[in-house]
């Protein structure tokens, strides 16, 4: 088979997942489910037994259960047991914070965490919590507003011997600029050695778009949830095989190897599974899908709205499927210009109110003048190139006829 | 319809979910799914969008997650933003921990909890680790081993100034035996009245067996999980609509009133609903076919293993569907027993080892050559009478041959 007939391949086994009679562009919030995974759901709801069981139903769940994990294994390039199943990104997120805040705790200095000042809230609710309840310190650190990343120095520089956890998501799910990971990851175990902080990354966004391999990026850890490919609600922690675990956040009947006690939601972690499989089988093509997609869009915006938009960090390495543009002629904020749009759906990173901004696009220094006209276009799989056009068509119609 | 005829529609309308060859007596590990509830979450598939994203797919599935919480709220007579949505019983258990402590930590004192000795792994070992990482203290009330239950004057005993939390489970999983914790809740509440600690009640074992009225109870919360009632794996905190609510575990886009944040897991939340419907509907016919097999049980075995049988605190109120029994004759281990069977699978409350046994049983006060022999049988409301007659033949002639 040729590259390009895998290329159509891709696109078409994709194309039946549009239910919405609106062109879906809000891919960074939730995938549509693929239909295979919704088929694998379905079918293992038969797998009702308690996979702990000792009897011949509970065996197949159970095998079931280590299919799915294989699948995550191969996507993320480690062990089985490397895969931890939880309820989902959230989850993961939470956990890393408070599983190594609790081992630090224990040589009784107070734990310091670093982290980025554009990370998930599942990241940055929780840390604020406990920094307001004087458990930890935090240091933020600021990606620099010419490019949308951190630079490794800058959060090398904000590692001491007390930090226990260094948190820096792979890919921005606004803007969709990638942040320097394995630099980071790199740079901190030249300096600390085997003392170097627990080093973890939040690749929820990135996951499904582009390679992601947990021992090249040299983290200890990432966060993974499904729906951001086209599978489940639930997700995992994959470790890197040489890492050491972190103590469990949820105790109990020590399923998941004592990592993270419950009974497994078997028919949710063969969706995952099941969405891990597709992705593996075709992940380069995939890839290739969303970045026609995306410079396809970028290209006509510039062929037809010259300046009067702006594509945030255009210059950096960004995800393949995410444009963040600002619409600088219309005359009110994004969200009104979505509201207006009846060909598609997208998402600004903040409820529409007169005086709010994005606060991810604050953080990356753009200015509320423009953060507020700004407005996330992100790209799935099933995206055709017609569907484009039409999209672009609406928002130059929208933008210039406002503007009259 | 007269009330027999209610009688035998309930039991036919779950005779279908009996996929295995063996009877199913193990119904307390996990249920299989509800067909109603299967269907219910295939067809939530399609409600794949975000619930919090702005489209008109988002809205459908905000409204099915809200008939699902209308569902739960009148399966335990609160209101419908007391259902708070969570990944299962143990995530419920350890968030009632977690933020109870997290709560009592502000004035500065030692938080102290009070449970019993009986409860599920997801109480006890999250109490076990903070106290041994000398974050609280606790206080391990223990059962009348003539009776299996606390009694509610040990428990308010064990209630000082200092203490937090309090919780109790309404049914143990292996004895069946119910804990008096409205009794608890009163005595406590007319002690200690505004300053009465966080009171709380695992039900996962009780709720769709037996009516779990939260306001009875007196509780501050109660601990409900989708698969010990013919639903799915997830379960939810559900709060008396009087009481405050403690603080969130998992912090992040705050979802679910900002309770518990995660992007909702729509199909899951919509079975659990179905499957709290499904209860709501039948309740009291539900709870007379669990009575009906277990009783009828119980008497065969009267008849015809007499005094070679002893079923655990048969004379203490009991869950309706838990017989809980040492085969006094039998020479080897209850799980020996379990393996030889070729008719029905059930279990044992511990591994097989041949210094094991339960360790609920012994907490219990029961002898560790009583609760190695001690089989849990748990129906469910699918099993029919004459399953149980080949059931009782069966251990019958395993407890006899095996004695020649």
């Amino acid at each position: 088979m040729k590259a390009t007939d895998i290329f159509q391949a891709v696109k078409s086994s994709f194309s039946s997942q549009m239910p919405s009679p609106k062109i879906y562009l809000d891919n960074n919030a939730t995938t549509p489910l693929d239909d295979r995974v919704k088929t694998a759901i379905s079918d293992a709801l038969d797998l009702w037994a308690n996979p702990s069981s000792n009897n011949e139903n509970a065996l197949k769940a159970a095998k079931a259960i280590l299919e799915s994990r294989n699948h995550l294994a191969e996507m993320f390039n480690v062990k089985k047991e490397d895969v931890v199943f939880t309820s989902g990104g959230t989850e993961s997120n939470n956990w890393v914070i408070e599983g190594a805040i609790r081992s630090a705790r224990k040589n009784g200095k107070k734990p310091h965490v670093v982290t980025t000042n554009i990370e998930h809230p599942s990241i940055l609710n929780p840390l604020q919590r406990r920094e307001n309840d004087g458990e930890i310190s935090v240091t933020y650190v600021s990606v620099n507003p010419s490019t949308g990343f951190v630079t490794p120095a800058s959060v090398l520089q904000a590692v001491t011997s007390d930090t226990c956890l260094v948190t820096v998501m792979l890919a921005n799910n606004e803007t969709g600029v990638l942040q320097p990971v394995s630099e980071i990851c790199r740079m901190i175990r030249n300096k600390f050695k085997e003392n170097s902080p627990f080093l973890h990354s939040d690749v929820a966004q990135a996951a499904g778009k582009i390679p992601v391999d947990v021992k090249s990026l040299g983290v200890d850890a990432v966060t993974v949830v499904g729906h951001k490919f086209y599978g489940p609600r639930n997700g995992a922690l994959i470790y890197n095989s040489k890492s050491a675990r972190l103590p469990p956040m949820l105790l109990g009947g020590n399923q998941e190897s004592g990592l993270r006690s419950g009974t497994e939601n078997t028919p949710m972690i063969v969706g995952l599974g099941e969405a891990a499989r597709i992705y593996n089988e075709a992940s380069s093509n995939i890839e290739s899908v969303l970045t026609q997609n995306r410079d396809y869009f970028e290209e006509l915006l510039v062929k037809r709205l010259r300046n009067s938009h702006l594509i945030h960090f255009l210059g950096s390495p960004r995800l393949s499927n995410t444009s963040s543009v600002a619409f600088l002629d219309y005359p009110s904020h994004g969200c009104d210009l979505l509201e207006k749009c009846q060909t598609f759906s997208a998402s600004t990173g903040a409820a529409c109110h007169k005086n709010e901004c994005s606060p991810i696009l604050k953080a990356c220094g753009i200015s509320f003048a423009l953060a507020s006209k700004t407005v996330r276009i992100s790209f799935g799989r099933s995206t055709k190139l017609a569907e484009i056009e039409t999209v672009v068509d609406e928002l130059v119609e929208l933008c210039s006829s406002e503007n009259k």
